[in-house]
């Protein structure tokens, strides 16, 4: 059903275009859609991708252009003069144009904009590049159809031939005030069974959802995913219509932020892939491996001030692990839970204590199955006072990791911080220091009395 | 802009429920949105859920319904009747209304069903209840419009307004041959501009991306994600038309697939969240802690071996954790970014050499700056020998914990398992294993030697 690239078909494209065969490949390419097409390109040098684009019809090249990773349509477009690119995004959606022309350099943005030839798109364009990355107004597109009160349905329904696009889908028609200002919507069924010389105004709905121009594009995001929606209207300061985003925008908003979210849980601390250049890689991830290794610092100066009694109990340090790693585990599978919790809306936010209650008591009843299982274990192979060291201080750090886990993504929520990161190397970190410290003193007290 | 649930909102409508005030109630849930509403009765006992439920009026009452958690829903349905079941399912979209009813225990199908006034709707949700679950069948609707081929425009137009239901949102027109197979597609405004007496096969669109009642959901989103699809027509063995996905149906299962993996990544093996029972999240994490304590154990006996060593440089033992710690958090980084490459297409998932160097590449840098500074900082405050041991085994468990986070996660997708599993404790697992192998192993030979 779908297609994919092997390296197979990869080999023999490149092949290909390396013999310039250039009939083989538009009969490869002709039963592709553009995001097929669009990840063989990803794969190509500068000088085959640029080869295999110019190969492309003009129908479907702009939109493989749209579907290409975003350094390597920078890339492709600095072989192409302005006006090449003018003619690209002539035929884009306004808020996909926009994007492309946001990406260029300021200087050959004025030029690109001067070769568009028709107006209504080039001041769109000019319009949607202007609102801040990250907000609504960078989302939106200025495709949509309206209509005012005072008009009558015949009046909305002309107006619709005129201004819908080749869509496939329709979208609601918003109804303006004679200020422009969004008042309500007109479904078409209402436009199909209503009189023609109706007025908009008796029949539209007023109740409608919106967003402003400056609206995060995550809580538009989960504002669209919340109530169910496919599309919805954007305003400016004053009330006025000045777009539409559509579900699909919105979701490449919602899947860089899992995306986003699920790296901050690995502790990698950019947005990259695995298409990214070594360096790149590297440096998104060294950050939380310092960290690590200054917890893993912290936690040899703890275990360097009980250097006797390792001398003399050397089996204390065959747990150290085991103790590490259940506190590690504990706390990420806490904290995710709450992680989502949050990122869902099925917890309430402001009322800590019920969930730190809830999570300390899977936390005991999961703490005191593994306690029992290791006791058990080390009393069968080492001694009574191992035994019960180790399974004593495996019980205080999956409660203290389960605490952790809860209470750390919780208090970041609190004040406005991604509580992601606290999934993260962070949480688990700071449970192997804990960790460390409760096994050791609780070694230090029951080796002593017993 | 976004309805928040407080505890003090709580609260106060609790209060409402307890002295019936039936009057404040109405007021107060007036303004918000289904989703909202349900947000409320997720947090009330059931008592409290049927009282309120019954307050709302019967336009939004059934949104409701299917807004709420699905142990909530089974929960409130309970108490009505099949007759009080069916008039709320009876204006439900028949996807929803699918939905609704398969939850019931199989006796009381049949006899809801059999309320229904609509016999439409009842046949289209006794056909939709038999689709496997995971099926795009299970997930589509049986609401669209579809014209014959061989039909006029003004035909079509007449069919349209009798089909479209009051939706905002109107999908495209499907067109059928006279055998009711799906041969293409037909855009409103081709509709528009057309000559009301031409035949819809002189002006359809042939080209049409469909899929087939037994396409599994997640494979579904993923395809309607990847070709910016609002709206998918869905096919049965004989290609006929059978029903339509929507993106808002499929973007709840990316949503519980993607929540799912982040599971998976934390050791969770069931889909839990905050608000199931204490046990249910206990037992949905402990099998994953029982791997990491066998995990411990093994490591344990690993150090086992190496306690003469222990006893003459209890030092050694003061970096157990680091060195463990550090494996781990390798091992996430490199798996997490392979699994994102895997879920996103843009990794060719068959050709495992090139990522694997890239990888081992970057933990080639990083290992080279940890190992570095760990180095320095042993030098400086324990001994010479000990600063090579662990700065030695520092970089060969992060060059390790590389290749296996690129390895294992490859490995099980080319077995058609999901890769997230290895993102998660069982790679931490192992290079927590493998990393104290390799640095007591270095530690006698480099101690040993010198």
């Amino acid at each position: 059903m779908q297609f994919e690239l092997t390296s197979d078909i990869l080999v023999s494209l490149k092949d290909a275009i390396e013999e310039k065969n250039s009939l083989y490949l538009q009969d490869q390419l002709h039963d592709l859609y553009a995001p097929d097409i669009a990840s063989i390109i990803n794969q190509l040098n500068l000088q085959q991708a640029a080869y295999l684009y110019e190969l492309l019809d003009d129908e479907i090249a702009p939109n493989v252009l749209l579907e290409l990773d975003d350094d390597k349509r920078e890339d492709l477009l600095t072989t192409f003069s302005s006006k090449q690119i003018a003619e690209q995004i002539d035929n884009m959606d306004s808020d996909d144009a926009a994007d492309v022309i946001s990406e260029l350099p300021e200087e050959l943005q004025e030029e690109v904009l001067s070769h568009i030839e028709d107006i209504d798109q080039a001041s769109d364009i000019a319009e949607l590049i202007n609102y801040e990355e990250g907000t609504a107004g960078s989302l939106m597109a200025k495709e949509l159809v309206s209509v005012y009160a005072f008009e009558t349905v015949s009046q909305c329904i002309e107006e619709i031939r005129q201004q819908a696009d080749d869509v496939d889908v329709m979208y609601a028609v918003y109804v303006l005030d004679n200020k422009e200002r969004l008042i309500g919507i007109v479904s078409l069924k209402k436009l199909i069974i209503s009189h023609p010389l109706a007025r908009i105004e008796e029949i539209y709905e007023p109740d409608i959802q919106y967003v402003r121009t400056n609206t995060d594009t995550v809580e538009v995001g989960e504002y669209m995913q919340k109530y169910d929606l496919v599309v919805l209207p954007v305003v400016d300061q004053l009330n006025r219509l000045v777009g539409r985003i559509t579900i699909d925008d919105v979701m490449d908003v919602i899947k860089e932020n899992t995306d986003e979210n699920i790296q901050r849980m690995s502790g990698i601390s950019d947005d990259v892939d695995s298409n990214d250049k070594l360096w790149r890689l590297s440096r998104a991830r060294i950050p939380w491996l310092i960290v690590g290794m200054c917890g893993g610092i912290i936690g040899s100066r703890i275990i360097g001030t009980y250097e006797d009694q390792i001398k003399i109990h050397p089996e204390m340090a065959y747990f150290i692990p085991l103790i590490g790693a259940m506190g590690g585990n504990v706390g990420v599978q806490s904290s995710s839970i709450i992680v989502q919790g949050l990122a869902n809306n099925t917890l309430i936010g402001d009322n800590i204590a019920p969930k730190l209650l809830k999570e300390l008591g899977v936390g005991l009843i999961n703490g005191m199955i593994c306690s029992f299982l290791i006791w058990s274990y080390a009393f069968v192979i080492e001694d009574w006072q191992l035994a019960a060291t180790v399974s004593a201080a495996l019980l205080t750090v999956v409660l203290c990791a389960s605490f952790l886990g809860t209470f750390v993504p919780l208090t970041l929520n609190r004040f406005k911080i991604n509580p992601a990161l606290a999934t993260g190397p962070f949480v688990t970190t700071l449970n192997d220091i804990i960790g460390i410290t409760i096994y050791f003193l609780m070694g230090r007290i029951l080796y002593g009395y017993f």
